[in-house]
């Protein structure tokens, strides 16, 4: 049998793992690795951390696993070659002017910063994108110059990222986080990213929303940023962190087909539309475990599975992608974020249940309040999707609904399950296990939960706090009094269904399942006023 | 209808939830909670971590708890009256000499700690269990006193859960760790409970195995210990955590059904063979969602979600216990050891995978390494069960295999899983990741993996270190040289299977790859030699 050859275009994350799955899979292939910029980089989900001063040095970090990728892969790797064609029925491509010919091709040219049209931005050369390790050597050369007015324009995950990095950053930097949209973060809940906005307030941020940036002053160093509303904002350091779109081009050109979005067509197998051509990493649609729809995101474990399929199919192997979950966590300065699953659905068949719950034993120090919401269908009780918000912990719960999700688990499951408990790691009956038998409850209609957005949009229900004997602009009734007080609530019951409310949801909860079973129409704040 | 009464036996921690959530269930009971102790309790879990000094106070946070569940809940509780017999033909039970009717019953008397039949240990005052507040309160007031030399009796969940507390209490005591077994921590695997009592002894402790006590001099005081193998142990102060049993006397008397490993008999509604009388907490057997075999484990996960069922149940409910997986994790100094799931199998189809993997990403401070070991139907693919042994973190990727267990997750969907990844909280690709990938590979048969003991048992295969120019006690190969090599691999491979070891697994990994691709027959250390 010939030697096969298999070149891979991109060196940032995807490309290197595709090459090495597909050593992995074929020993004798000669593998050729092309990358434009001068090194490859393994570390781009180090920036943040960097700027923050938690990464000493990233560039070797990258030399260190540059050099264990070529003994141990026995890969060809060759930088600064910029392929600009590839000819896909001779099975070649043009590789800065020298014809490359290959057997297989595996394309991750990933994604790239949107590039902002506004006047005066791209010349300046105190404004960095945020996705190369160039990047990050032209903001610390910066921020050791004594730059202390910080814009981070772009309030999406990689915003945020880059905004927490640089509010860890001593001595303190002046930081503003700047958003074109209403909310950052917005593939968040409302509730979600008001919660980050705080925290990054809270640690010392200007965090701007509805701002729309029109032009920047100052020349070769933009000192003044202006928006649409006729603001301004003074600046010594500028990242454009606007999002990212998949790098399509070289493959569009080629011929490939590409989707609605902009990503890059591929089948389960990671095949691109032309023969012999594999793509991965953060250019491609992948299916969504949950919806079976095609769907972006610019993800690193979409980055690493499709490299592991890739690399391995392009060898010979015969890998199929499963269904992805979007599966996202981003650090806002005292709080965490994380996401999986479906969580924008609004069909009537999609519920809702947002409970909270401690991170581990609160007799313990440092634990913690954390939020789970859980999406699920109504009907059959199936998890959908799930958004966690807390401190530490998040990313553990986050993870468990994931597996969840693909495991097809139901809400009653989640209610069941047991986790590992000790009292440094969890309680006993987890957050996942409240969440489980919340939505369980109100799955049974035993008590009907309502949103803050059903609530604050109609007049006719009767909100009632169960905290305090006396709530802002509500009426109260603490819950531990709610059993001597019913003839009260039934005359405030009058007026219209009682919607219990309380700091974390749980004691509306309960109030909502004493009145219920005294025949007053109610429900409860789900999650709470927290 | 007419009220129904719930008498619930138990106020340690599955008599209150399951109290609460027979009012939740219905809101008209009447409900009333008996237990023979002074107070109800909820702090088990803490005990060990009050030891250490990370708790402040137990006792408040019980007292503050028991108001609250006492308003909230509108349950009466009776402490200080020990109920002595059931008539379950009247649906009576004998309170401390009062007749207390009942229509339905909940029994949560839970587990008591095992009693050595040691000569001089009931009567000295300075030996203590490890079960309650007063427990603790007793260990404390001596501790205060100046004792030093700490013996904590037996090895399991709770001895290295105390002798975990008191390795970290300042100043530092003089703690040994005694097991009559061959080794702690006996529902880990070997390598786990050497992981273990090594960091317990790194942490300053003595771990004493394959001792059994015989008899204990002093008198009032516990002075020595004295063992079969003639050694002697000086102590101020003596824990005994030899593990605990079902506490079932009280059912078994009143002709309730007990398994043959002494828990008792429930059904899924956690009925037990009596009309109306439901059991939960740690005395009771259940299903294991893997076997489906029944099984004992005194977990507070198991004490909880009986406690839900039965409690639901009893007033009226129709809730049904699902398989439990027997998560547990335990705290040794420096090392944390979690486990779920079945990992007991020998059987033929039952495969092993162990894999090194970073908690989080290695530039950043506090990575830590860790263990993650799954087990699988080797023609399935089908995850059965898991032990990691890691720092921080470990608790996370058990729950996340737990998960996967009850969802009836493959290998091949542990490889795909998309966990959330930023640097501070994963890789991109996580342990469960490559543990799932390493584990596809050795069910394709493209890399064998074989354990230690297969190794070490048989005289056949050739080791071959891959990590080093020398390795101690076995050729060396490194991996980086191993494709220039081959013709001397080959001659090693004359005298028998060739078995790559490295320390973390992954490269011993890799070098199988290569060689099985050379038609060399191999395979690798499974997990490495770390």
């Amino acid at each position: 049998m010939p030697v096969s050859k298999i070149v891979v275009i991109g060196g940032a994350f995807s490309g290197p793992a595709a090459a090495a799955r597909a050593r992995e899979t074929d020993e004798r292939a000669e593998i050729l690795l092309l990358e434009r910029a001068s090194g490859v980089s393994y570390a781009i989900g180090g920036l943040a951390h960097a700027l923050g001063g938690e990464v000493d040095s990233l560039a070797k970090l990258d030399r260190e696993k540059a050099r264990f990728f070529r003994d141990t892969y026995n890969v060809e790797v060759r930088t600064g070659v910029e392929v600009v064609a590839i000819d896909a029925a001779r099975h070649v491509v043009d590789a800065s002017g020298e014809n490359v010919p290959y057997d297989r091709l595996v394309v991750a040219t990933g994604a790239r910063s949107i590039v902002l049209p506004v006047e005066g931005l791209s010349e300046a050369r105190n404004v960095f994108r945020f996705r190369r390790l160039s990047d990050l050597k032209g903001i610390l050369r910066l921020l050791e110059r004594g730059a202390k007015r910080v814009v981070v324009l772009g309030g999406g995950y990689f915003g945020v990222e880059a905004a927490d990095g640089f509010l860890r950053r001593r001595p303190k930097l002046r930081v503003t986080l700047v958003e074109r949209g209403e909310r950052i973060l917005q593939d968040f809940s409302p509730r979600a990213s008001l919660r980050a906005q705080e925290s990054l307030e809270a640690a010392g941020a200007r965090v701007l929303a509805n701002r729309n940036l029109i032009s920047v002053s100052g020349g070769k160093i933009a000192r003044e940023l202006r928006f649409e509303d006729g603001t301004t904002l003074p600046a010594d350091l500028v990242v454009v962190a606007a999002g990212v779109e998949p790098r399509t081009d070289l493959l569009k050109r080629a011929g490939a087909k590409t989707r609605a979005d902009g990503s890059l067509w591929i089948d389960s197998r990671c095949s691109t539309s032309l023969p012999d051509i594999y793509a991965c990493g953060v250019a491609v649609g992948v299916e969504h475990a949950v919806t079976g729809k095609t769907f972006w995101t610019a993800q690193a474990a979409v980055a690493d599975r499709t490299a592991q399929v890739a690399g391995a199919n392009a060898a010979g192997g015969d890998e199929r992608l499963g269904g992805m979950l979007g599966t996202a966590i981003v650090r806002a300065a005292g709080v965490v974020l994380a996401r999986t699953g479906w969580t924008h659905g609004r069909e009537p068949e999609v519920a809702v249940t947002r409970i909270h719950a401690p991170s581990h034993d609160p007799f313990l120090p440092d634990a913690s309040d954390m939020s789970v919401e859980i999406h699920f269908d109504r009907r059959q009780g199936r998890l959908l999707g799930a958004e966690v918000v807390g401190g530490p912990g998040t990313d553990k719960r986050i993870d468990v609904l994931a597996a969840a999700i693909l495991g097809r688990l139901g809400v009653s499951d989640l209610a069941r399950i047991d986790l590992a408990y000790q009292a440094p790691f969890a309680v006993a009956r987890d957050a996942v296990n409240v969440a489980g038998t919340v939505a369980s409850a109100t799955r049974s209609g035993k008590a009907r939960a309502y949103s803050a957005a059903e609530v604050e949009g109609a007049k006719d229900f009767v909100v009632v706090d169960v905290d305090a004997k006396r709530g802002p602009g509500a009426p109260a009734i603490p819950l531990e009094e709610l059993r001597e007080r019913l003839a009260e609530l039934r005359r405030l019951a009058e007026k219209g269904p009682v919607v219990f409310r309380s700091a974390t949801g749980r004691r509306g909860y309960l109030a909502a399942r004493i009145a219920a079973d005294s025949g007053i129409a109610c429900g409860y704040l789900s999650g709470g006023t927290r």
